[in-house]
């Protein structure tokens, strides 16, 4: 059985391993104030050409969502995103437990539209039960989007202008960052995304650390009492080590970029695979998760031999599933489906 | 001017207050143990025809819908309610306050389809990420909408047939239940909701009192320590009596009925009204609340001798207006509505 | 049976049912947005003298107190108190429930002292630990407290200087007000306390009013979306008149004051009988709370005709009971406490 | 520098670290259905005696503890410990973050005593005024405590004993618990402790893993939807595996015991260069942590050579400060700090 069911079904990329190794046993301070994470966060300043950025690292994606959000929001606001956002649908309510609302307004293709968010605030200011509702606090976005797909450039421009408008901190979840950066067509780099959102996360998990998040307050941002409020979210991570030295490794001769085009280069082949074989995709992604509407009965056939993930029903005999490819995806693997998938048996 | 804004513009009915004058010299026990309470309660189990009822008086509606629904979930649950509903909409928050997510699915015209909530379910169960999501943990109607409109016993029959196939506790907000009980057609009573739901409260704010709605945990399945849980929300009153008082007089001699079904003829003879002139409904309401769809330049001449609500922009020329009436709209009142409406200055 | 259990016994004040009763069948605005409370807010910041004040009719004393605490405090930060608190104590974690710690520390007779508070904060900003701990956010203390004592203008002051110093916001319940600013020694006055503290409530419930505490931020210094934090609270009632119109009653001609004075003068004759028998006091109050120590066989031979609380064991013998007096007791009730208390059967 | 500041200042122990490069390759399932992670529990299982034991690995100890206490507590209780714990001091808050109240009672010696729990609860549930507080829902306690001293057997038992009569879960904090299982004259073991309380955790973070912590529900008692609690919280790992089979190395030949008993012999040896040179000890610690009661002077001088903890003032003159071992500290740096301690330079 070859896996294509998640980024997260292997260890750490062997350079990120290696790092770990190499740095074990030097004796370091706790919390996050050693030598490895200070020079991660360098280097990632550097990369973002962002000199005031304050960067902080977390362990996880929902986790990240919680504590930063509820880091910016006040008692009575909410976190705007689009239905299919993340902290809208997979993260357990994890929000929610900090007892924000997340206010859900209509996706196209898993990306929010500047207009819709514009008109969504029009109406909420205008609205004379605006005191009885939840106030709108923030902005969320994905890049990659739950569904793989990108914002362009102008889009996340647009986005980023209608949140200025209204005085909201725009906040991208980029657990799988790299993945959106080294995709073709794509035209966001990391100085441009530091430029155009608030805060943003550069996912360590999908992208071939063992856990990890690097948020980035872009501007100096951050709360000043963040450090205790990851502690009061259960956050705080004693050995803190272990992410910087991973993000250091990560930043380090663009590996991180090179682990995310990898990946996506895998996933480009897969995707020909499919179009070659006529397989309509539920949305056309440049990233390293395919969705593919599959017969009902070719989803059994080729469950014999991958592990992939069933999205969601399509019709009564189509399903929607989803292939994801990874640093660890080898060519090898690739040329199996393909063998399976253009064949008839 | 008159106004039609609200059923809350006016203070106490004539009778609710010369309770409230009669009692006021009793010295009693606090905290809702006094004999007034009790015996609101015990009137209050005779009406709905459930001995094993347990009743909570409690301050307004906000605060019963998130100390009601706090009370049953679990840290992990969330509640299923419809898109329009007014734990969605216009409470600030006050659920998610508790750390509980509200789970919106589609309305039509303001009410939940069993069939619906059944697929929602279903679809839920079945969803191989059920476990990153958050659990319905229960379920949330109101009677009548937020619109004005009321399920038959037929729908409340179906909707709670759901709720028992998935174990999940129906909850009937009744902040204007009396409107609703009292309405032509409807032929859901006191005992019937008591029989088809596992909580609701009996709306008194709207409906003649100066404050207070009773909870009624139809089957003896009020949290054990629900005293607590109120006094933690926030909404334990010193002088439970306050509640206690009202509510006696409301049921003692159908009181709680009168004034509902005033203020319903008052409704339908400003119904009538607005379609004798032609107005179009933004929906087809039995009960108090009226949404007419009117040009923009008629709200503008209405406003000049009416208080009433603009409920949102209908089209670039239309925008629908809410008019409310209570226990205290006078036929005069209505006249004089009548003679505006009807006459083309 | 007499009872001393509360000060919550009764109804309201018969001037402020009065006031319900005049006013209501005048239509007003809801929410608060009603004449009877902006003329009744008018009324208390000139008691207050104290132009800029913002104030806000609130329902209950424990959802005054979490509703103003969460207003104030970041999510990281806690309020600080006396171990002796009601935050602390008999609130049913309100506070926690709003997620902010209740950080308790020694108290002397029910007060805080300045240089106890001053020694905390200055150790826990020294404390390495500082950042792993709950940040101290604002001070609470009651006045009078909970034991019935008082603060002299000196000590408030003393304390308010410490909370500058460490730009702590100092918040003074007020749930019993009335019974301090009119007791005898004391030296604070209404002006006097809205200059020495950041926001403070004068509490209605158990002052003659139905229900309904008046929360007066002292500078301006309310939060821009408190009336958004009430609703989501559940704090905020449909109908606001009740509370304005009875806060309005109790700031004309005097009658807070009254109501208070004649209480205390209720408790004083109770002081002395009590005094003259030879009972010891748990502790020496001025208000209209009183606590005596009682032998066992003592507590239960007045207990056959009075209602009191037994507050705590004060050894294997002797028990601390609670007689409360209020605007409703009589002087008949004191005679017929005289009797029996200097009585031998 | 030599430090002895605690004991998550290196990384991990090498054959932890061995087995985690061993199993990089293998592709797994995520969110802790890994087999590293099956086997691993199995083995704990094992190790405890408790073949019905449920065990669940989260990151680190704040996080674990507040997600255990929150799925174990109602909306409205709290959860008692004595007030050096660690839940009531050092987490940030981390437990009020999810609502519930940390009620404290009295310690000695950083330990919690059977009777004063018993005492607490007894009045607790005597005192009228229960229902306006908030509920002791369960207890915890630290083993070893925080300041390195140990339960005996007989007093574990003591408390699980008052536990079972109050109907209060009991749980076991055990972020240093290899260090008291292996600590000289202590007579708890791991089976024991499983059947002495119904939940505790194996501390890995601080006893040789980069991360984690081995939650043990004792007897099937973990709460059914305790995935999506771990999940709501930001405890749960995309890559589970990262801890799974760290516990694996842990629990393999001992290995957990090893480097526990290694730290303690570590620490008895400091201990002895303690005595030898005349130090009072704050307290008596037969543990990997032990408190020092230094001149001010000497904290100075010991600091030029020796990173340590200021753990807090002892009086004008004299500091308390920590040492700590771990699975890291070499007979070297022993023998440094043995040179430095006696001689009188």
């Amino acid at each position: 059985m070859i896996s294509f069911e998640s980024d997260y079904n292997n260890g750490a990329h062997p350079k990120v391993l290696d790092a770990l190794l190499r740095t074990n046993d030097e004796q370091t301070l706790s919390y996050g104030y050693d030598r490895f994470s200070s020079e991660a966060k360098e280097k990632i300043r550097q990369a973002c050409d962002s000199p005031d950025a304050q960067i902080w690292f977390l362990a996880g994606g929902t986790q990240t969502n919680a504590t930063v959000i509820d880091s910016i929001l006040h008692t009575y606001e909410g976190v705007v995103c689009v239905s299919t956002g993340h902290i809208a649908t997979h993260e357990a309510g994890a929000v929610e437990f900090t007892e924000h609302k997340v206010i859900t307004i209509p996706e196209k293709n898993g990306k929010m539209d500047a207009d819709v968010l514009d008109m969504f605030m029009d109406e909420f200011l205008h609205d004379g039960n605006a005191d009885h509702s939840v106030y709108p606090g923030m902005v969320y976005i994905t890049f990659p989007t739950e569904l793989g797909t990108l914002y362009t450039a102008k889009e996340l421009d647009n986005i980023y202008n209608v949140c200025r408008k209204y005085d909201l901190p725009l906040y991208v979840d980029g657990a799988r960052l790299g993945y959106g950066i080294t995709a073709d067509g794509n035209d966001i780099t990391l100085p441009y995304l530091a430029k155009h959102c608030d805060v943003f996360y550069i996912g360590g998990t999908k992208v071939g650390a063992l856990c990890g998040e690097a948020v980035v307050f872009t501007h100096g941002n951050a709360h000043p009492h963040f450090f205790s409020i990851t502690k009061q979210h259960g956050a705080l991570m004693a050995k803190g080590r272990l992410i910087g030295v991973q993000f250091d490794a990560l930043f380090t001769d663009n590996l991180y970029f090179d682990i995310s085009r990898h990946a996506v280069e895998m996933a480009m082949r897969m995707k020909d695979i499919f179009s070659r074989k006529g397989y309509p995709f539920f949305v056309d992604s440049p990233t390293n998760q395919q969705f593919v509407i599959l017969e009902n009965k070719e989803v059994e056939r080729l469950s014999k031999n991958f592990i992939f993930t069933r999205w969601g029903k399509y019709d009564e005999s189509h399903t929607t599933v989803r292939f994801v490819t990874s640093w660890a995806t080898k060519d090898s693997e690739i040329d199996a489906l393909e063998k399976v998938v253009l064949s008839n048996e």
